[in-house]
């Protein structure tokens, strides 16, 4: 609605009401609508935002956006938003961009930001250090709580947040305290009686996801990032972690479904680009998979003799195939959140095969009423099926919680341990086990 | 380490040690701590920690501890935790317990609080009012920054965050102050003069998913909740929507693998519920699987003329299986974090179709040769086999993606439509898919 609004306004040239209204949307409403309407009239909207508000919006687009956007844009307007930009938003956009944009981009900043920008693209991917932000607020101990506000509404206006303020001495993290506690405590308290000494902090160069994983286990809004010589040089908020969370999640779900991860978006990524992320597993698994032909292929004379065997086939792979990846799904996931570690592993395996044998005593029961009923009532079919029903559900759910235990210990994500590999690995397992139990309980050759 | 620090400690009776030593620990890790040792250390342990923070402690134990703990601790000692837990933070404790537990909590709480929590109790599980807090700053427009500030340092002290203020008439919300700009501001300013009007809010009753992933898209610390008169009855902060972003991640893939999901931890749900939350989809499965099994049998003759059709099976099956779950994977994913929409049905469908044309050529090209080399070159089959390779990859992936969406449209969960059942259906499909094929190529009688 907001949308059609926006461009009525642009069709009459209405330019003033317009900015009026843009006032009024969410920068990242505004980046989301730009992405649907014409290159011309986002230019054209882009333009008549506020100083603040389009270094905003161009923070939230995508990157295709963003690179039409800096070759179009002049060198003054350009150097405006960029001056509006928070440095680890720049750097953000910096590391997506190709080398002569990334040029022009570093041309229009000033020299003293230039060099925060370069010190920051230093850091690994996926590091702590290249998502923290350097405008903190800092205190010293021997400041009263109402110097601290002093300086919070001195240099707090350009800083992304100071809900948190951080105390150091010689640039060394030494405490914290809530902005909460400065409102709270009397003026003329010190810092260093207010402040919490037990800080939770992350060096440069830990893992961007592990950050983002305290952030949400101790509730913080920042993590405070130290260097090797303990001195703070920024931090992490709570927003940007909720970010690292979201994509992270998507990278396991990815691999669990035997798809290379990539950082663009669904329809950002092209198809070439999809089929090459899909077709090495694919390729893997099928190869794989023909070892499982050829097996049955071996088994050709006991289904001669008792063509029924066949009909089982589908059934008897399809679900080891899904009692194995239901229990690698739980365990990774658990990995995941935390809450299984390797050390977990006889337990897991122990509630695994009490499981399995519920389940499979169930299951068993079920198929074998049915075999019974539509087979001329052949019990010994029903029963010889629900025998390898059992055992198949049993190696399903141990093979299936011990291989992410293990590809977590010897340290492979243990997502790859997920549905694809898992139900091939089963195939196979499952026609070896059902013809070993058919052949011995009908004396067939093998 | 620490952990074994506290139990020395414990061990020596050296409870003034102690003490000094639990204050420095974060309550979320004395909480994962107390987990892990026996009950007995555990009432000692919290016994010695100070009031408010054992009700840190308290919050984040997960419910087996709580129930434990309640029944240990006398009256007296149980109202001093409660009274220093957060009111929402208590509903959440209470929502778990059984009825007579929660009879003995509301005894030990004063009315007031019996009230809030109650009403509290009402709001349907999984809505914005269950998880909201009732405890935030209300400034009013004509106050001045001063008088806003001096109303935080007075009411402030019992506020789980006061990062936001929010602006009240008459109860409606008209306005939200960050704490940053009542710092930055000139003390004599009206609060009307620099608060936004545009303010993002939801209502009660709305999803808990909805308002956590609004958070993370507008980057916010808490989003206020208003009730049917728009009146501002709490906030929901970003500690909360993180958790309960991570649920419903664990929700979904818990759902994608084929398992009911529950809200206890993996090692917290009992094997018999464990059975009970696998088996249902299982079944299922298992009984779909049979007509797979049925239409397999229905082409035995042409089996029996060429034994080597049984050795593709596994493979061909197994593809088209993993196809179809990567693109139902990337389009659940897509749905769940906002990237893809029902409206976007033609485009996934369309990109999709061209992933699965690359993929397939290159498959089938690979396949191709493996069976030409590995069965007496037989061109012809290598061919059949090729064409069958490229079908069904295309239909796997066009019913993958069709799935979620036509799920979403009609308001079932997509991510039911992952892995288990996208294989299962696919399993039958690419059966008779493959014997269509094959026994037109080689005139084969059905």
């Amino acid at each position: 609605m907001i949308k059609e609004q926006i461009l009525a306004l642009l069709e009459e040239r209405k330019f003033k009401e317009l900015k009026e209204l843009l006032e009024t949307v969410h920068p990242v409403d505004i980046a989301e609508m730009l992405e649907d309407i014409s290159k011309k009239q986002m230019i054209l909207i882009f333009r008549l935002l506020a100083k603040e508000e389009a270094a905003d919006v161009f923070t939230d687009m995508n990157s295709d956006m963003r690179e039409y956007l800096i070759n179009t844009l002049t060198d003054s307007e350009l150097e405006e938003v960029m001056d509006e930009m928070y440095v680890d938003d720049t750097v953000d956009v910096l590391e997506e961009m190709p080398a002569n944009v990334v040029d022009r981009l570093l041309m229009v900043t000033d020299e003293d930001t230039r060099k925060k920008i370069n010190a920051l693209l230093q850091y690994p991917e996926d590091s702590a250090g290249s998502i923290m932000n350097i405008d903190y607020v800092s205190l010293r101990r021997e400041m009263t709580v109402e110097e601290a506000i002093l300086k919070i509404r001195q240099v707090g206006i350009n800083k992304e947040t100071i809900y948190t303020c951080y105390v150091t001495e010689k640039k060394r993290l030494i405490g914290v305290v809530d902005v909460k506690d400065l409102l709270t405590a009397g003026e003329a308290r010190l810092i260093e009686e207010i402040m919490d000494e037990n800080v939770l902090c992350a060096k440069t160069l830990d893992d961007q996801e592990e950050v983002a994983s305290s952030i949400r286990k101790y509730g913080l809004v920042a993590m405070p990032i130290i260097d090797h010589e303990n001195c703070l040089v920024g931090i992490v908020t709570v927003d940007d972690a909720m970010y690292v969370l979201q994509d992270e999640t998507t990278e396991d779900i990815s691999i669990m479904a035997g798809v290379s991860p990539n950082e663009d978006s669904y329809f950002g990524t092209s198809v070439f680009r999809h089929a090459k992320n899909r077709t090495l597993w694919l390729m893997l698994l099928m190869l794989s998979a023909t070892v499982t032909g050829e097996i049955l292929r071996h088994y050709e004379e006991a289904m001669s003799v008792m063509p029924v065997l066949i009909t089982f086939i589908p059934m008897l792979m399809g679900t080891s195939g899904n009692c194995g990846s239901q229990s690698s799904t739980m365990v990774i996931r658990g990995l995941a959140v935390g809450e299984i570690e390797f050390r977990d592993f006889l337990r897991v395996i122990f509630k695994e095969i009490r499981v399995a044998l519920v389940v499979g005593l169930l299951l068993a029961a079920v198929n074998g009423i049915r075999i019974y009923l539509m087979y001329n009532q052949d019990i010994m079919l029903a029963f010889a099926l629900g025998v390898t029903m059992i055992a198949v559900i049993v190696m399903a759910k141990c093979i299936g919680c011990t291989l992410p235990l293990l590809a977590k210990k010897i340290g492979v994500d243990p997502a790859i341990m997920a549905a694809p590999l898992i139900s091939t690995i089963m195939d196979t397992c499952t026609i070896l086990m059902y013809f070993t139990i058919i052949t011995a309980f009908f004396r067939l050759g093998g």
